[in-house]
């Protein structure tokens, strides 16, 4: 194999490429992003996914004046090397790396940001319009996974697409699945699709049988009213998004270079709306992402010839102890449901939807569906527990404001990936549920710890007759849970853990460990701090909060959530509103500006909140006029 | 007429009513509700519209054994009178009135709370699937109409439906338009299934056809397939439904009583989900609402004779100050676009969308897809103006963190509606935006005084290279707006409008002009108040507010918004920050609780954010042992 890959510094440079050289740049671009990947860890099964989709989409079109935007992005690795930043590859996902999503800043073949699902078409006709309003005539070409089509929001732009008419091409690629297996309607109706490779060759087929109808006469028409279901499809397939305005070519082999091709050269010079559907396999040329693809989503370092991981964990993350407490709370509470958004495995909801199939619901990639969703059960007395990521239920805000809190239904948020998430970035990290619930009227908000403390939340939540959230971070190394019954904590209030004098540091969930070490690392230097685990967020735990406020000159606050309208904010207007006074007040958090991807003990370090920088933080606030690093 | 209304005390009294009765007591209620809304104001022409309907539903459905959900919920004025509310219609929307929207606390009638498009579907399952767990047989009824299903939540409810095929009744109302006249290629699609009112015959009608094939042999291929179209609708109508897994029955006069209730019987006894096209009239059986429905969609009190508001405005509103500007801004300003979900109307922008129709896009009820769509926009230079009511902007919070800000784009949030917005109630109160956009980087959001800072905050913003927010309150009584070209403002400038001692007092928006009042009137007492207008609520004006605490003990923030993370807390969060105290800090704004419905000005007062309410405020902080009114 020679050594193609390297010598493609821009997308035009596939221009000069025979079919068969670019079969051969995808077999080479295969090994490249399994060799790497497996070091680096990231999204593997997509990406192997579309090596053919990548080549062609930039073969047959001009990027970056042509433009491509990838729907969630976690696919866009290939385009990453095609376009210049294959040199970089090996820096992706980390500190001051390559993003591992799409990113204007990077390059300008990154048409536009994404990372949240079913964004692109939106995106797309703002782009396409834009062209058009500019006289422009360049090509916009959305690529959207069939998971990310059930999402709302890509509804609604197809609807407004195929009402406006313009010139824009989706590839639809189609790989049966989300991240989880895709569930709903439309899904069926794709494999409905998917089912008839040779829609087109049926269709002459039909068009023979038709022919042959003077011999039949009166029976043919009965056999043709039986033949109903089998017609519509043959004489239209597609006809959903046909139906929508949107013309549909397809079904294309995903990993056959020439027909995608041929397919996006049609649609290129089609007038209007085009879906191209296109199938691909997730995983593709790796045998062990083909059979497991959902392993191969998103994954750590891994052998490459077992599939194992690399520097497996041996602890245990919150997510498991949430998926196991679940269960075993479910199993004694028979109202107790439990919704994912296309996230049965992420959420660790696997065991609960094996135990509890009736009483499990993925509504697909539908965050704002399935918070309503809940809302109904809870009307109907059940304890819907919606399982979601911290950064993904900013899709439902409204439906949480509406359905949810000003009925004050007892739905159960459990955010997952709360904080800082790492390597997956801005477009993630969940550091802005604590600003945006807690204003909601109703809201009941906690962060565990540790692992045990997630446990007993669950059960204080469902014994709580009112919505209730709780967020824990993308953590492990967590401490062996104990098994017994979660039990209920006293509601809406703090856990005080050390008793100090004059400095009291109160922390939010993942907080509490590094401010318990803090106040261990300065009681060396003859500081004595307070140290609070405040538990809940709303309700503040009042009564506690104006002790410490009598009793200690200086107050901190930590979380990991923005400062602005957090847990600390929520905590001053306490204080302020009661008319109390404190000496020196310190809110620990994140700042108004979106955290950057690496290495989340990098990104807290950078940012105060690591034991480091909780020590300074409170040297700074007892010393203030020392200028010289203490050595604490 | 008889007087049948009065004696239906619950909706089963309806079953004894023949069709020709239910017919009366339709015209009966259409006299009464046209009455009644003519002098207190409310929605009228979609509830005209919905009279048999109900009607309908009522005697078919036993409520509340069986649960109707009305989609929105401003249609539900005919549910209200049926189910023991009519002798209380009279206080509809009015402060301890009835609610102008369906609402469990006020009756068990009402199974779901909404005000907010497009959720009904999502509820219904949720109500459906919990009977099903529970092994109860009732009905579940959501009533949706056209404009509401453009929603994309809708779309993830319809994908689920059809997925868990679980019994349900969809009644999609279709009088082809939401608010404002509908958009999309949904609308069309309904249009042509509308335009076939007897599609049944033709089926019929097409066998015939089909059965004479024998004498046309191969030309009757062409033919057939230049049928192709026809026939598709012809086979099954409302396939976009049958394909998602949903039976299509219809479309039904939604105005013949005996039809509606035939098929509402047939959908009952259906197994699996089933939506029921009836077609119906806004503003049915009052010729000026039928002409003109959106003038009475919301309307105040009207003369009923001509149409004629009672008591009109002799001012001027925000809206009318941004719809005009926006126009002028527009015309200098060929990168300008102004998108709508479904409000042109209410939002203002009509005249816009006359003079300039290529820059102006209405996307349905669509604010997910209306604000990536103008991250879409910004990203190719032009600067999108999505105009939008703060209630619903709350649909798009993950896009404007995601789509907008993450990428620093020049979207223009124009938030009508901001604050509390009286009998709509608490779906409809703007009294969020502050909280849920201050903690989000990038963002900066400004609140005018009056009609003229509008203009400037306008152009301000424009001239700004990021996202923006402006947002201003649903009230008139604006003094007269000056013509002159707006300027853009000293960025993150407040305005120091009057300079007095010891107390400053800071108001946002709507809140300074209360503010003045009330220093005006605190002069008279001996209180001399500084008075800040913020302008803008991000950035903070921070070189002010510094000098404002250092020379001032008693610093008062007044917002139309709730305390939690908004305004108040910014200052506070700042402040603190900089290691700054204040003697005595104020925050005055909502509470921590859901606002009801009824006059701004009794809900203003009840909350303090009065001229009155602020002297209070102002008097308790300068003479807090002073129990007496002082008069202030």
């Amino acid at each position: 194999m020679s050594n193609l890959l390297s010598r493609i510094q821009q997308p035009s440079d596939l221009k000069q490429l025979s079919d068969k050289q670019l079969n051969e740049l995808a077999a080479e671009i295969r090994k490249f992003l399994l060799k790497t990947v497996a070091q680096t860890g990231g999204h593997l099964a997509s990406n192997l996914g579309v090596v053919e989709l990548t080549l062609a989409l930039h073969t047959v079109f001009d990027s970056p004046i042509d433009q491509i935007i990838w729907d969630v992005g976690h696919q866009s690795y290939i385009h990453k090397m095609l376009t210049g930043r294959f040199s970089r590859f090996e820096t992706l996902r980390q500190y001051n790396g390559l993003s591992g999503f799409p990113k204007p800043e990077e390059s300008v073949h990154d048409a536009f940001g994404t990372g949240h699902s079913s964004t692109s078409i939106s995106a797309a006709i703002g782009l396409a319009k834009a062209r058009d309003l500019m006289g422009e005539n360049n090509k916009v070409v959305a690529v959207i996974g069939d998971g990310s089509l059930t999402g709302g929001m890509a509804f609604e732009a197809l609807n407004h697409l195929g009402h406006l008419q313009t010139d824009l091409i989706i590839v639809l690629n189609d790989n049966e699945m989300s991240i989880s297996k895709n569930v709903g309607a439309l899904s069926r109706y794709l494999t409905r699709l998917r089912l008839n490779p040779k829609l087109r060759r049926l269709k002459a087929d039909v068009q023979d049988i038709l022919q042959r109808i003077p011999r039949l006469g009166q029976a043919t028409v009965r056999t043709l009213e039986k033949l109903e279901d089998s017609i519509r499809f043959l004489v239209t397939p597609g006809m959903l998004f046909e139906e929508l305005g949107i013309a549909y070519f397809g079904p294309v082999d995903g990993h056959n270079i020439s027909d995608i091709k041929f397919h996006l050269k049609q649609a290129s010079i089609h007038k209007g709306p085009v879906l191209i559907h296109v199938l691909t396999t997730k995983g593709k040329g790796y045998e062990l992402a083909e059979k497991n693809p959902q392993h191969f989503h998103g994954t750590g370092p891994f052998e490459i010839t077992n599939g194992k991981k690399i520097g497996g964990r041996v602890s245990t993350s919150y997510t498991e102890v949430f998926a196991k407490t679940i269960v075993e709370l479910a199993r004694e509470n028979s109202k107790i449901l439990a919704i994912t958004a296309a996230m049965t495995d992420g959420t660790g909801l696997i065991n609960f939807a094996k135990e509890f199939p009736e009483r499990f619901f993925d509504v697909g990639i539908a965050e704002e569906h399935a918070v309503t969703l809940a809302a109904g059960f809870a009307k109907k007395g059940f304890r819907p527990v919606v399982a979601v990521y911290s950064t993904f239920l900013q899709r439902a805000y409204d439906q949480i404001v509406h359905d949810v809190c000003l009925q004050k239904l007892p739905v159960l948020f459990m955010l997952d990936r709360a904080g800082l998430v790492g390597p997956d970035g801005p477009t993630h990290h969940g550091v802005f549920d604590l600003s945006y619930l807690r204003h909601i009227p109703n809201m009941v908000i906690m962060a565990p710890k540790d692992g045990r403390e997630l446990r007993d939340m669950l059960a204080t939540a469902l014994a709580y007759n009112g919505p209730a959230a709780i967020r824990y971070p993308k953590r492990d190394g967590l401490k062996p849970v104990a098994e017994d019954v979660p039990q209920p904590l006293p509601f809406g209030r703090s856990e005080l853990i050390r008793e100090g004098e004059k400095i009291a540091l109160i922390g939010v969930g993942s907080m509490v460990e590094p401010a318990l070490e803090a106040a261990l690392r300065l009681q060396k230097y003859g500081i004595n701090c307070t140290v609070v685990n405040a538990r809940f967020v709303k309700p503040l735990d009042e009564e506690l909060i104006l002790r410490l406020a009598e009793s200690h000159p200086n107050i901190v606050t930590i979380e990991e959530n923005v400062i602005a309208g957090g847990f600390g904010s929520a905590v001053l207007e306490f204080l302020v509103m009661k008319g109390v006074r404190v000496e020196k007040f310190k809110m620990l958090g994140l700042p108004d500006q979106f955290v950057t991807h690496g290495a989340t003990e990098i990104l807290l370090e950078k940012h105060g909140l690591s034991v480091e920088g909780i020590c300074r933080a409170v040297r700074e606030m007892v010393l203030p006029t020392v200028g010289i690093r203490a050595g604490v």
